[in-house]
């Protein structure tokens, strides 16, 4: 939270939320709201993960996506191991303001998923046939772009 | 879940998880996976939303998006009502198995949003100034795509 206190406006009726122009974000249980990080060239999501309120004033603040380590349970500047930093071009709420969409550069190797990949979206499923504890995922990138182990010392939780 | 039993390979040790070939999911303690829907050919995100192991096998067999209806509780075909289907061009899951990225082509009048608008994230955060209660979100889009009391009779939940 800022030193000035909660820096978003109440929730408000329902209508006002989805329609207006306030931000007003609807925390879950936890205090966390979802966001979803994507490449602002290429459109590809590059990761998902949460964020608590001052994970998110701090993002809007400061222009890099901070979000709040569920693992760790602490705030996460994203990169700040990896020098992978996250640009944010533009953010997005949406309908029920319990999600954000940012748009992102990001700065170092690139890669945003603690593998050392661009995306942590880098497998896919097949579509077309019923799933069975046989079906086979595909690889939609085809090498990370860093060594976890070299980068981290180990590779970290995700 | 299928008529066969669980779809789904069993979790095996993290590395398998994340690097592996094998699809097994991370249901958290509600028996849920987050799935962002993004536009196949713009890449814009156009709604985050939750599946449960049938919602996400049924999507994986028909190629049409299903998800769990949190507010309902129940199994939602998206576009059902609306006729705003979203068929699926490609399925990927992320490093530990508990998000799903869809890219869909929608059909009818393109709206993903319950309001009428293409995308949930039809709104933008201003970005390199901290938040206050007085922070004026922006417009993305111009107008709904349709009106959603007339489509649904009222406005429905998110």
């Amino acid at each position: 939270m800022t030193e000035t206190g909660a820096p978003f406006a109440p929730r408000g009726d329902k209508r006002a939320v989805e329609t207006g122009t306030r931000l007003s974000p609807k925390f879950d249980a936890a205090g966390l709201v979802t966001c979803v990080a994507a490449d602002a060239d290429t459109g590809d999501v590059v990761m998902v993960a949460h964020m608590n309120a001052e994970a998110l004033a701090r993002t809007l603040e400061t222009g890099i996506a901070h979000y709040w380590s569920r693992s760790r349970q602490e705030l996460w500047r994203k990169g700040e191991t990896s020098g992978s930093l996250q640009h944010v071009v533009e953010a997005r709420i949406d309908c029920d303001q319990d999600a954000v969409v940012l748009k992102v550069r990001v700065a170092g190797s690139g890669a945003s998923c603690h593998l050392g990949y661009r995306s942590c979206f880098f497998r896919t499923i097949p579509v077309g046939a019923p799933p069975t504890p046989e079906t086979e995922l595909g690889f939609a990138e085809d090498a990370p772009r860093f060594d976890p182990d070299a980068v981290y010392g180990e590779t970290p939780d995700e």
